[in-house]
């Protein structure tokens, strides 16, 4: 079998795979030895081949790791149902400990209620929902870090957009590793910050992984996705050059940026309703999670 | 006539034109009373809208207003012969002082020559020629400043292809008014910073102006034209996007590059053979020179 990019057979794209992940984890201080890891698994490609991944590095780079699945209450498609099934199996695959979060159970309010129970974009509600409820339960749990399966890909359509848009204090967050904004939260990290969906497509495919196929209902609402599509063709004129990018970004701009701009951004502080790391005096999620109560309340 | 995003008749978009203009060259400090102004004019349609918007701003704002059409030897489609054509028509209309430089009277060389010597891309080495001819002439002649019709589409487009790519250095020197390199040398000015090539088509049009229609030889080795077409197709989704691009860069993401990266940068100093700036002992300019004599010598 020979990869894309690489003149490798199946056994060893997999062995440079976990090299290649494993040393991202290294260079950008991401875990350390005794850790306790909680990895984010939706079901999806990148997800489920990051929790391979990281489950084949915990032992020799000495971390613990267990995995959680949200339920966001996405009824369209079974999507949430068929969710928490493929990670479930996955994770039992593994033998890992694995945990599924209710957010109505937690919360009160699925993200179909709280789609329509506001006017944001359904992606940027879904958005805050799963980060706030991950973080949230892996300080329950006192999780000292948080993966999430965000690709190289991902990372540099997020950039692009940013300064296309000039949304600086976004772009200034994409780091491969977000320090806790509060103490007793997680770390966040993004062992894929620097690989390529075609190579983590290469290793599911090659392990025979069986994974979520594209399917979210919400999906066809998601902005354009003509950003991806720009860079898809430029890092085909040019190959390496979304690493180039997403390179330059933590090198050179990233820190730029956060000389000049980091003292004018507001410091995090306690939400006064739930504790978790605010910008004002109430987080976003619990405005979010008032309205969404009210209206259903209402109705 | 009611133009795309204003709804002007024509003599008011005139208007509304040279006030936004103005407002550009105030907002940059480009020019002050008694400056004398060198018109870079190629006879395209940036160009020749830029001469007559600034010898229509010249008499109000209080500067001198000459224009120059560099000779560059393309011979095919006799491009450069009909540039200079246009260009002298358009100043003899206007009462406008006109040069003419020949490259090949003065260096000894012409682009046709250069492109066939070296190995750069073709419109890398007519960059370099044009950038150096016009600045030595205008040093020549003791002109304060020099003017191109740089675009706002042509900024963005060179802001996107310096943030993916990382010449972080290039994007730097993208700014509206560039102060000299060197004493004696003049300020480069690009006043249609800020305009859109489209408001800069109906200029030309209103005012019915004869103008070179594209068809330089050498075009279809231009780089990819992908990064004009996406932002094209961005701009027409969210209309002013690539204004805010270009602004937003201005407003933060330059003073932070340069705050940053500004003290790493090699100060220029004069080139050991023709004295014009040089970040190294002899400029690309005389490198390129002595290049093609050589080639020329010995064929």
């Amino acid at each position: 079998m020979r990869q894309a990019n690489l003149p490798l057979c199946g056994e060893h794209f997999l062995a440079w795979f976990g090299r290649h992940v494993e040393r991202t984890i290294r260079r950008y201080e991401m875990l350390k030895p005794g850790d306790r890891l909680l990895v984010a698994v939706s079901g999806g490609k990148d997800s489920v081949a990051l929790l391979h991944v990281l489950f084949r590095l915990s032992g020799e780079m000495g971390f613990e790791l267990a995995s959680v699945t949200l339920d966001l209450g996405i009824r369209g498609n079974s999507y949430s149902a068929r969710s928490l099934e493929v990670a479930r199996d996955v994770a039992r695959a593994l033998g890992v400990e694995h945990h599924e979060i209710s957010v109505e159970e937690r919360y009160g309010f699925t993200l179909d209620e709280a789609i329509r129970a506001t006017r944001r974009p359904p992606c940027s509600t879904c958005g805050l929902i799963k980060r706030y409820s991950l973080a949230d339960f892996a300080r329950e749990m006192g999780f000292d870090a948080l993966a999430t399966g965000h690709t190289l890909d991902d990372i540099s359509r997020f950039l692009l957009a940013a300064y296309i848009s000039g949304s600086l204090a976004e772009a200034i967050r994409l780091t491969p590793t977000v320090p806790p904004g509060l103490p007793g939260l997680p770390r966040l990290i993004k062992p894929f910050y620097e690989t390529y969906e075609e190579h983590i497509r290469a290793y599911v495919d090659i392990l025979g992984l069986d994974y979520l196929p594209d399917g979210c209902p919400y999906a066809p609402t998601a902005p354009s996705d003509r950003y991806r599509a720009f860079l898809d063709q430029v890092e085909k004129e040019s190959p390496g050059l979304k690493h180039a990018m997403v390179r330059n970004f933590i090198k050179h701009i990233r820190p730029a940026l956060l000389a000049h701009l980091g003292r004018r951004l507001p410091p995090l502080r306690p939400c006064s309703e739930c504790g978790m790391p605010s910008s004002g005096q109430i987080c976003a999620f619990c405005r979010l999670k008032e309205k969404v109560l009210k209206a259903k309340g209402k109705s």
